[in-house]
């Protein structure tokens, strides 16, 4: 299997939902074009790519797979929204690109991320694009959804990022925040297509189990390319590093947080031993994972 | 009915819910301190007793209306935080208390917005709260929640707001403004009652329209109180008249304003005609909007 060429055809399949998706409702040009500018900044497309891979690992077959990996994208890019205002990392680039309240300014960047959260609720329960999901998978895909985004995931890792930062956490309280922030999503992106995919209970365990090990992997991954990349290189105007937080390589040196990565791939390939060739995708994603240069 | 005794009894329901909630995950303590603030603000519940009160009107008998009121009261408290932000309305003040922002910082406001939002979703998802209701109900009850809450609702309406502000919009833009910010979530919480309750179509589209113009006459009426009600009384520390806003009392007259309202709760009554003596709280509950004084 040639990784790039299966990352890039499912990325096409989510941008293209994405950038045809039709609210049912009116919603106002100015609000509609500033979650758009978000949606359309680019982006690896890595949880609702993880979504497909983990819903074709199980032999699945829905055509809903694209709808509802786009509807954990779109948690992810608010996330960033609001991450990115002043009050919190205050960042003016991202990606390259000005970031949404620097275009949009600061209220309708909240309101922007506020309406993208709340699209994704819209598009798993919405009538016509889950309309061959058997309504007691959709409520276990919105349920692993909401608690990988919420209080107890994503959105409680971002405020004990916050409450660290010029604080010297240790390993363990580094990696508990990290399984939140961004692993809490990615694992919920890996057992949405699971579950979407009809997993039996077996296979749901096993991805979940992926999911965590591929959500650390990529933050370890994350942390290594902010000390060994330029800013060019990452688009990304202010490093963890100059912002004086505690990374893994800060915590346990260079080399052992590659060993660390290395070990979280090896596990997450464990979890996924009694699937067959189906599979590959999501094998081969954990592996790039930590071998991505950007 | 005694409308008063009716609504303590059921604020009291919600209240107990909200309170004793416990996350089914770890949440950092600081977030859960800061989302709780803003629930045990006070608050009439008007929200989750709609919901309590057209579940009733059908015929419900589902254990799972206060559960399915609060995640409507918990979107509701976050559009207030999120709206309280000194990038929105910058307001120091809410129900006399100061602002969740004042107390725990701008960042962890916004966060706290987004946990409660996100919570909506993982209550009307969750699998022991939500235990009795049928897959599809769930399903639908969240379309509405989501789609009433979000870009072309009542975040869309804030954004309308937002952008009128200093403009000399017109009734109609007035109307489709206030019929998103605070209307959509309204009706939402009349339509979820309705269906979790187990409404047949025709009720359905009843109290779909009872939902919308309840929500209007609220607005119409929370205009009428800011001109006609002291600071002290509605504790808020700016008034939408103090902030040059376009309100119904300032485009038509304080009198006909009066009269709008009382046309509404009208419409809201006559669409309740088929309903029996079930529905009476419903009818007190729009009576009540455009009598009360604060």
């Amino acid at each position: 299997m040639e990784l790039k060429t299966y990352l890039k055809t499912q990325k096409t399949r989510i941008d293209r939902f994405l950038e045809s998706y039709q609210h049912p409702l009116d919603v106002p040009e100015r609000l509609k074009e500033a979650m758009q500018y978000s949606i359309s900044a680019g982006g690896k497309r890595l949880r609702p790519i993880l979504v497909l891979a983990a819903h074709d690992a199980v032999g699945g077959t829905s055509p809903a797979a694209v709808a509802v990996g786009a509807a954990i994208e779109l948690i992810h890019t608010y996330s960033l929204i609001h991450d990115d205002l002043p009050a919190m990392d205050n960042d003016d680039f991202r990606r390259g690109k000005p970031t949404n309240h620097k275009v949009y300014g600061e209220a309708m960047a909240i309101l922007a991320g506020d309406g993208l959260l709340t699209q994704a609720f819209e598009i798993l329960s919405d009538p016509v694009l889950m309309a061959e999901v058997p309504a007691g998978i959709l409520t276990r895909i919105t349920a692993e959804v909401a608690r990988g985004a919420g209080s107890g995931g994503m959105v409680g890792g971002q405020v004990l990022d916050m409450l660290s930062e010029g604080t010297e956490i240790d390993g363990t309280s580094l990696q508990n925040m990290h399984m939140r922030k961004t692993g809490a999503l990615i694992r919920a992106s890996a057992l949405a297509g699971a579950l979407l995919g009809g997993a039996d209970p077996r296979q749901v365990e096993a991805l979940g189990h992926y999911g965590t090990r591929v959500g650390l992997a990529f933050q370890v991954a994350d942390d290594i390319l902010d000390v060994t990349q330029t800013e060019e290189q990452l688009g990304k105007s202010t490093s963890d590093v100059a912002r004086g937080k505690r990374t893994y390589p800060s915590i346990y040196g260079l080399e052992t947080a590659r060993i660390m990565a290395g070990g979280l791939v090896r596990e997450a390939l464990e979890s996924l031993e009694s699937f067959g060739d189906e599979a590959e995708p999501l094998r081969e994603i954990a592996r790039y994972i930590v071998s991505r240069s950007h």
